[in-house]
């Protein structure tokens, strides 16, 4: 009876929570360890299908894992990589959409079906969601006087979220790949925490959480008990041109700023490896990992 | 970090339930010690709060409390009892209709606005919505000749729920007072948990709840560990003829009774007295006090 | 055969004030000898009733009338005036709430429904719908340097009207207690009249009509034929400084200028004492009365 | 003052007849006296009016009036008429759509128009409103063995009323010229009587009243003052059969009877004379004319 | 199976003009041959139900045709000329009122509807559509010191759209007789191209397409192949000073300019003695016909 | 001009049939040539295009093609099949769904919007839109003791059409890939023909569309001539057993029987090799290919 009634206890500990995020939109980039270990994957769902059962309404964005470097190495592809920049070729970009569309984006959509949510699976070619246009050449170190071409990455040009406001009208669930398209019909990869930003920002999401493999922005990258809680907009830049910021963390801090300037209010990066990582970081005061404000 | 993990954990655990009564209307009998003692009461307008954020529909019934009684007193008016019924003359019914819609009434709902909820205090006078009649007369032992009339103390003849359902639509939660109104307009007291009891059919309810300060019915009333977690129809009847069941306990079973023959398929008699008794009988298998099938 | 004419003809008379206000909402102060005289009672009812049926959308805000000061006596409780002024303390608060809203309240809302509104009772703590603070203090004559604390007298902070526009998109007439609820669910009496105008500026109101126990304004208050008709802004306030105004009429008269700088454009004062005054005041061009502009 | 009262008095009298007719559908064949006569006019669009206002739906179907036999005169086009029926030929049923549809019904609708009205001009070809086929023949006393073609009479054999609905349903008032429409788009006249009782049946209408130039069915044709207020099915069929009902009366008995067993529960037939005779019929308990049942 | 094909190819190639149309509204002035040619005329009303069925919500004002002269002829009434402008007096505008709704309006009703559309007829005075007043005098040549007094001859000073909108909501068709309503109930005749563009200005349509049995502007009145295909309003008002444009073609130059200023961006003169000028117009790059910028 | 004209002849000619699929929903499958050829493809896509403007409602149901074997022999998997029938292992489901919703999903997602349709991709898994089971075992000739167990081959057991319902009422297409999921959220390969006759039974569509390489149905198997325009259930059946039909077209007359039964009324099998079949057999009395009945 006891163990009940602590149980009733955590539940009504739960209320000013359920109030302030009912109704809200909060888009969630899912990646990392939290999509590959089975148990974590299982975890992430079920909190995603409690959010849609007390009013919130979640909108998924998936990266790719290993999967996409796997089937290309099925297929006897080598990946091609200058400074270490992944230079996508025409093949490359439809063996990733093959993948992200057809097995990442499919697998989630089962999992969370099966936990009891009504998941659709999409990428940014279903009804033009995610409109794109090449990315920028990058200047290089060694070749400083001569951009290098990434082939088919592409970014976000457009978002049109219609789609997205119908599904999520009737109770839908989004699960989006991060797959864009460009004005002919190409296929362009983007960035999956890049994706989400532009999303959250065209919903006008009240929160953009990205699930990582480390416990957010750390002071001192060697040691992982730094944890800078908030993190402004000046000092996250500040941080990224000392390169005090890791290379892996930027283009999430960067998505972070992004979807902050576009009006979003509460941006996180937050630890994907830890159990229920998104109830603890939307069900308490403190929260866990990195705000960007 | 560990006790956060803990919380989300139960959160999770909530999810089936959520699943279940997500849309579902219940009717709450409030009343004894839960709304009595502060505690008590502030866990149980907490709980239902809660309800009202994970989709739940609930709607309030309260019974009286010592409030009728001491405003009696204090106004120098006599109890009168006829072999341990009260009867209820024009002026006891006026007082207890201004004690319970404009004292007991009141302060739930204000309970309930304060912490969230938009609660609305009605009564059955309101849009009519509990059309009463004159109960009928008691035959007594020593009098058995004799029916005693009992005064202005009512049956609820038809139950008018469409405001109920227009408040419920905006997502308001309905606290009604027990009065009934008669066809010239007048006041009639009425059982909280008969009236419970009616609402519930009226609305089609999910689930009856009755908050009483007992752990349920026993099988042997002296001795409280002597729970029927599940009573048919048949036993509660012969439990009654026998006397087996006490007189406080009955008019509950009978509201559950009454209940379960007008289609509610859940009907529970539940501890008032543990804190968030409505919380353990909703989001656990096992619930707990006694379930009338 | 003639009779039946001459009442057809009068209904198509009031053809153009039925184009007029159709649609449009009327809160209307109820109280006084309309509240307590049986005959005067039942024919304002019914002339709001007719007003529903017409298109009309009424809001009643009802006063206190006798009744709270007759179970103060009852209960043995001294009224404490200070200069005239009644000092509330927290038990007359509640006795006042009680008589209010399980009293007047409801008996307003039986007769409503008895002749065929559907009536709903509410008071300020229903859904949080009137907001109260304290009451300013008042400087006296005799004390001129010490402020007298009123006690529990509120002024409106904030009306919450949306329960207001929910009952009545589905045909609901409301009834308020002019009781409102401090922030932490203190009880705080509501001058009636101020009471009904925070609502009719919250509601956009097309008219407030205050029903009181005298024709009106009067030029020479000694003598009731000399009823000011439309009274500007400037000369009420002129009118209040100089006491041409009595005591009685002046919280009428604020409560009229404070809707008009709300922006309700039609704000009258109206003998209650006349049988139908109210289908005198909206259904001639003349009206009745003291219109305050 | 007192006529100010006086007046609010009638308007409540009008109260119970208010209640019971709010949102009902009532079907008017208008024509006769009060359509000629312009005093009579103004008061019978009054009354629609009124009724608009107050919740009714009136549906206006009008008749011919002596226009067309004026205009047939101006265009020397004589009148045929075996054994006093009418004989319609292509031509005639051109006058006569031109003048009711284009002229009569014109002077009706810029009348209620006028008057405050939304009225809306319609004749049977309006989306197909009402689909006629060629009137039966009628066998002759002379000429017995010999049926008489009387051309372009219609019968109304299918009402399709979407479009009444849809207008209803924005607040505008239809008002029909009593033509069919064939299924070659052939025009067909048809009585007006008929074409009422048809709409009545198709609208599911609450009641069908015709105005005509007589007090109601008389128990003796030369006595006015012998005037039968409730006829039933089966003495309507009698009073037919031995010629009691005169001829000009006996197409709206049949009318009233068609109603009847479509299921129309109110069928009257009252004096179009009487100025607001409508208001005389639905706003009194006693009515006037005769009611068939 | 070749000629089936090169059907669907056809169809297909109307695509992106289905497109591009859908949804919006173009109001057609109908008249000349084309309303007067039986062929013709099944051919508009033809073109204008697809426009419906493509989800193009067209909507027709009509003009006279010979059938006002003719009636006028035929109740031996005498046309009135002075310089050429027709005079027309109470009569003459209640014969014309008659002919064009009774007649003409209910003949073009017709045909939509047995071709499927579901039309409806309305005037200028249905819902007072149309307010008109007096159309300014003219100064004529001859009598320069004397303006010429045309009678019942208006301007539309105010369009109603609400009924187009609400019928328009429900898939009616609506089909206008250029009658106008003063401000007292007078008919006014309106010239039709006046009319239509007002119509267009009020419902904020997309084109104005106005049939004529010309080929459109002609730069060389005397030379069919001098069409000028776009006309800049300063063009056009230079035109009509120099006389280059004919008389009959002024008024709808007029009406062109007048809906182009009014926010209509396509306005179109077109040759409606050419079967399906309105297909060809409105489903061709190039169109037909003149278009006034 | 004149081709104009003719043009908008044309278009005018597909008035009855605009009329009649108005509204209607229509299950398309989709492979075959008409799936691999560019320029069929486009015109398949651009047929689909145009339903969706002339306001029929289009459902999408795709096939494989050759992209699945050219996939599997990428990654060196062997196709093994048993007496002609494929076996499906865990892996070769996994390449075929990859593939199908991937690939061949977005490419016709892709090119649908591009040519202007908001066109949604979907499998069986989204929304659990087809749950299926495992297909039953076939008995073969040769080892006609011994089942054999296809694996990962499904049949429908239940559409759940909600989320085509939702993306329909907001007008988007969807285009589905045959894909089922299992209770333990396993991947089924599902034939195409039946997954769209199970959609349109579901959706209770207007027409089921079966798109071939062939004519349709043959008497004559070696005579492209000898199409058989109507086939009644019981000849289909007849053909069957006496393998008058062929191998490949035997699966699509089953569906078509499958659709027939469970109430859809027009199932035809069409030739997907020529330009614009869909529009041929819409818009056409005569349609093309076989209607199963």
């Amino acid at each position: 009876m006891e163990s009940l009634q602590q149980r009733a206890q955590t539940l009504t500990e739960a209320l000013p929570y359920l109030r302030r995020f009912r109704g809200s939109t909060i888009v969630i980039k899912y990646g990392g360890a939290a999509m590959v270990d089975a148990d974590l994957r299982a975890d992430v769902i079920s909190d995603i299908v409690l959010l849609t059962l007390v009013g919130v309404q979640p909108v998924l964005v998936h990266g790719g894992g290993p999967e996409i470097s796997e089937m290309m190495n099925r297929l006897g592809k080598k990946a091609s990589f200058v400074e270490g920049l992944r230079v996508t070729d025409a093949e490359t970009a439809e063996i990733a959409e093959m993948v992200l569309v057809g097995k990442t984006n499919q697998a989630i959509v089962t999992e969370a079906c099966h936990q009891g949510a009504r998941a659709i699976g999409l990428s940014g070619k279903d009804a033009d969601l995610m409109v794109a246009k090449k990315a920028g050449s990058r200047q290089t170190k060694t070749h400083s006087k001569k951009a290098i071409d990434l082939g088919h990455v592409g970014e976000v040009e457009k978002v049109n979220p219609e789609v997205l406001e119908t599904l999520a009208a009737s109770g839908y669930l989004p699960v989006i790949a991060p797959i864009g398209v460009g004005p002919k019909g190409e296929t362009f990869n983007i960035n999956a925490d890049h994706a989400a930003a532009s999303i959250a920002v065209a919903l006008k999401a009240e929160k953009l959480i990205l699930l990582t493999d480390a416990p957010g922005v750390l002071a001192d990258r060697s040691d992982p008990s730094s944890l800078v809680s908030e993190l402004s907009a000046s000092k996250a830049k500040r941080m990224i041109s000392t390169k005090q910021i890791d290379a892996g963390m930027i283009p999430k801090v960067r998505a972070c700023l992004e979807a902050r300037s576009g009006g979003v209010e509460g941006c996180h990066i937050i630890d994907g490896r830890l159990s229920h990582a998104l109830l603890m970081e939307l069900f308490t005061d403190v929260g866990i990992g990195t705000m960007v404000r």
